[in-house]
């Protein structure tokens, strides 16, 4: 019989659910102990669906249950740091979705209880399990592209978020780019000596509203000198894409469009294939390798493959991107303060 | 709290288990409540990782236990018929693994066994929940290719079988090609009037050995003229490869190319993809797919998408396609006898 | 300086337009020496613009002309064996379009000519010098593919001919199936021992009144038991389509899709690439290519690289396949006659 | 007969001999009334393939000649600027490859002179002529793409040009960005109010003895708050790479990889396509169009496609990046000043 763990998950919503679906799938390497979400009627649908009995709104239930071996918290982005925290002092091992939190001063409160206390810590960074972002790193790593010279990295979501989300979301640096800023640092394996960062609102009163902005590119030059771009949009008009394209001294490889289905449809207009929406659908296999991966973390006590400080890293360069395009000017990363200074976007941050 | 059948899987090998697995992931419409295997240490360890108790070499568990709802049948080929036979008159729906059986015979005997006790059975022709394969459809139905002219249909394993599945298999046809058969009849929503089957034997000595052919090309006519080509080979050199074009008076639609990553790389000797090796990587989803499609029944009490009616027609071309290899001759269908001419392949005849 | 041939050319229709375009292209390789069209007001338009003065109806001016080192004829089908002769009696080289004739009498009737006189002729295959094709050739001749099991050879019109043009047209497999047979035998480098073919009128009342087919699969084997597989139709939808697939023991090779541009367009109903309509823009390298090799094979006094009896062994594939799609039967090469038994098509057999 | 245009052309170099070629495919429309070069040995040997008899090294041929309708300056770069001068002032229509030259001083006093002659300027930026960007243009005007919000425009050449071409090349932005600005202020529709230039000298010695960079990333934003990313390299590893994508409010369009031929390989290893290895190989049919359009304009009296205000326009952005680069501050269009005061690279700056 296998070595198993026990799971408890803080929240059910919609990514909440893709991880449930994945847990269940792997009653050898896991069993659900608890489940916690703080809207009632949501978690008793779903724990009926799922015939969970152990549920709560309360997460005391996880944290004073000391069979339960690890956490997933898939709650809403400002309760991660104080879960993480108490995750991290009752000894479970934490797999938390992105960001830790929307400040460098909540993030490093939250790492250092996890240091202090010697668990784990996975951040949902799920890129970095998608099978083509996988093989781009090892060819990197392989050497099979030379030297690297720059990265392209581009994510556009379907449609602007609505403001309530906007409002909340930290700004589209820390909610958005922030993968980028995870995907380009972990495939350079370096971080950017420099960055400049510039950005329009194009899609509506919304994103005014929200102090926002909704297209950007990012330019960064790293200490070997290489250089990377990221583009990022709300709107994209066909769905989800994310292309990221590495170049290097001895070739290139690009992780590219992803099709619903290998279909080609051919009449007098043309050729026609079909374009996946939703991340949700682009990255599903990575939702679960990334699950996969921290179970096998925890049953095998070893080290998690996309750590606290990956996750703290990402935000800093989300967060000096944010101070370029509001400077107009380039942020060298040796001159940028561990206090922020940037300006808030109204009713931003969030305290843990 | 939604309704979930209670459903027994009777064999536990490879695709056995990609059964279990996706039975797993969704606990809302399934609960597993046998399993059995004529493997006994196999069953013991499968058991145990997965936490279940209800196990047995002897499927009577399943067949005298009135609580369970239906059976998923992913034993070997020649138990198929008696164990429809079994669960149908337990009055339990039956999921089995292509072929009902390698002859009309028994296929008529199953059949008839579901007909008069009134439980359902679905046959696992799993491209037909592939969503290309099902895109495909769709447009047919939609009329958007206009009246369907030609329809080709690919398929390739990457190496071929050992000789001991070889002997067993039923041959070309009724193991691999029954998978094409199936394809164009529910693509063209018609069955062939003419059929002429052209086969080699290119591999190595098994094949000759076990009396088959590993490389064919069928072609076939149906009642409104249009055509259809079948290719198979035991042996890709690349990998599973299945790939069908449909051609219609208005456009054509392709299945095509799967592809493990959206990878593209670039180097001196141009640009490289990877390509999927093996068909349950092609099909994952497809095998998810047709496993809730059938659950759904069972909960639903409905028809299921792909009838026994359907495994005894593909079977019949499959066996007028190796009598028309044999003859050298083109066969009509309307003057095919329902008792089979054809020579035996050798050992290949297993009663049920 | 470099050599040059003093080229004339019989025939300035469409495809002859081709060649006039390419030919002046390449002064330094060929001087046009004639131009003859029986059409005259076409022919005078077309020397006017070229600033062309020795022009004439009367292909004479052509073969009384001893300081004419080659003829590319591009007239009607019925004249090209009657020009062939001359060409070759008057001692120059010759470049046809395909076919040579319609029949195997007057075909051989011009090989004799060419045979006696010791000249050189080239019949217009122009698949074998698009790039595509080439590449394939060489990566079988190079044995990347190790041993070739199976072809598959498919070619589609956008729509079907006028009446006026299939009742000359000598059927679909002596019209267009004809570069099927030529282009499977060149890449196979072998000839088929059995053929079966299946047709279909599906496209309307021009095919049936011309007592001809527009849909078509035609299978063959090989000595060494390798297949092939032909599909042709006269109607797309989509425009011209032309993809062959190569099977060997280690891999395969596919000649697939031809795109006019390499524009890929993204919107809510997903993405779309433009086709190549017509075979003249997937050929227009093609077209050049040969006739520079066949102005280089002048120039060199070397020989030509696609030969009158390709252009035999092609029509008498087109001739078999012909008679077995009459008689429903397969046909064995070694056993059909030379005198041809097949029913002539209505008004088809024209004499040279 | 059609009218045709006495066209000279000064230059038989690598990209004179792609115009030589063109202009020779269309006799119709032009005929070639004298070549000039400074290279005697190489003019005197390809006259002579061409049959070329009015030569000279001297350019006066081409200027005194009073039927010489118009000019292609395919000479080196610092001599573009007096030679459209002088045909200018004979009043020859001219199409000169680009730059005009690598200074706006010299650049306006070759516009000076068309100006003051009425006579015509196109500039070789041939990418507009090629199907797939004139097809981009196309999209965008007609609204298919809504309201463009970012463009990325790459391009990559296989390898570094030796020393010598370097030092003359007048720098990075100047040589080869200078494409990508000219396309990217044609799709917009629009110049940019704002610039960032990074770059970095990757790929040795050479470089950074020229005082110049081999890799950058321009970013840009335009007067509407729309965004474009402009990449480039010196050296890509395999071959030539030209790829622009435009995103719009309801959807995006990909100018994407160009390939040799149609080829897809399939083994063991994957599956692999070719890749044009270089810019004349993909720019072919749109060097030919250009030529066309030239011709065109001179036989109709029409406007030129592409103006010296074009060449100017782009020439003021590269040199805004070669500014902003050396600074490494973003540059404000309106407060560049029209006296240029970039550092001049070592040895750049060459008068006309």
């Amino acid at each position: 019989m296998s070595a198993r763990s026990r799971i408890a998950q803080i929240g059910c919503g919609r990514i909440g659910q893709v991880h449930l679906r994945n847990l269940f799938a792997y009653p050898e390497r896991c069993e659900l102990a608890a489940l916690v979400d703080a809207n009632e009627p949501a978690l008793t649908s779903i724990a009926a669906d799922y015939r969970l009995t152990n549920i709560s709104t309360d997460p005391s239930i996880v944290f004073d249950d000391p069979t339960i071996d690890g956490v997933i918290i898939a709650s809403s982005t400002e309760t991660h740091a104080a879960y993480i925290i108490e995750a991290a002092r009752s000894g479970k091992s934490v797999f938390t979705e992105k960001p830790i939190a929307l400040d460098l001063e909540s993030t490093d409160r939250a790492l250092a209880a996890v240091d202090e206390t010697g668990t784990r810590l996975q951040v949902g960074f799920q890129r970095r399990f998608d099978r083509g972002y996988a093989a781009a790193r090892q060819a990197i790593e392989n050497g099979d592209l030379g030297a690297i010279e720059m990265i392209r990295d581009a994510m556009r979501d379907p449609a602007p978020p609505p403001l309530a989300y906007l409002e909340k979301s930290g700004g589209l640096y820390r909610d958005m780019t922030i993968h980028n800023f995870d995907c380009v640092r972990w495939l350079m394996g370096d971080d950017p000596v420099e960055l400049f960062a510039m950005g329009s609102a194009l899609t509506g009163d919304d994103i005014v509203a929200a102090n926002d902005i909704d297209t950007s590119i990012v330019s960064m030059r790293f200490p070997d000198g290489s250089l990377a771009s990221i583009e990022n949009s709300r709107r994209s008009g066909f769905g989800y894409d994310v292309r990221t394209e590495v170049f290097g001294s001895k070739g290139a490889l690009h992780v590219g469009d992803s099709r619903q289905t290998p279909v080609r449809r051919y009449d007098a207009s043309g050729v026609r294939e079909d374009h996946q929406y939703f991340f949700l659908e682009r990255f599903r296999d990575a939702y679960e390798a990334e699950i996969l991966s921290f179970l096998q973390a925890v049953i095998d006590d070893t080290d998690v493959a996309v750590t606290g400080a990956d996750g703290r890293a990402a935000l800093r360069l989300a967060i000096m991107a944010e101070s370029s395009r509001q400077s107009g000017r380039p942020v060298v990363a040796s001159e940028f303060p561990s206090e922020i200074e940037i300006e808030p976007l109204s009713r931003m941050i969030i305290s843990a």
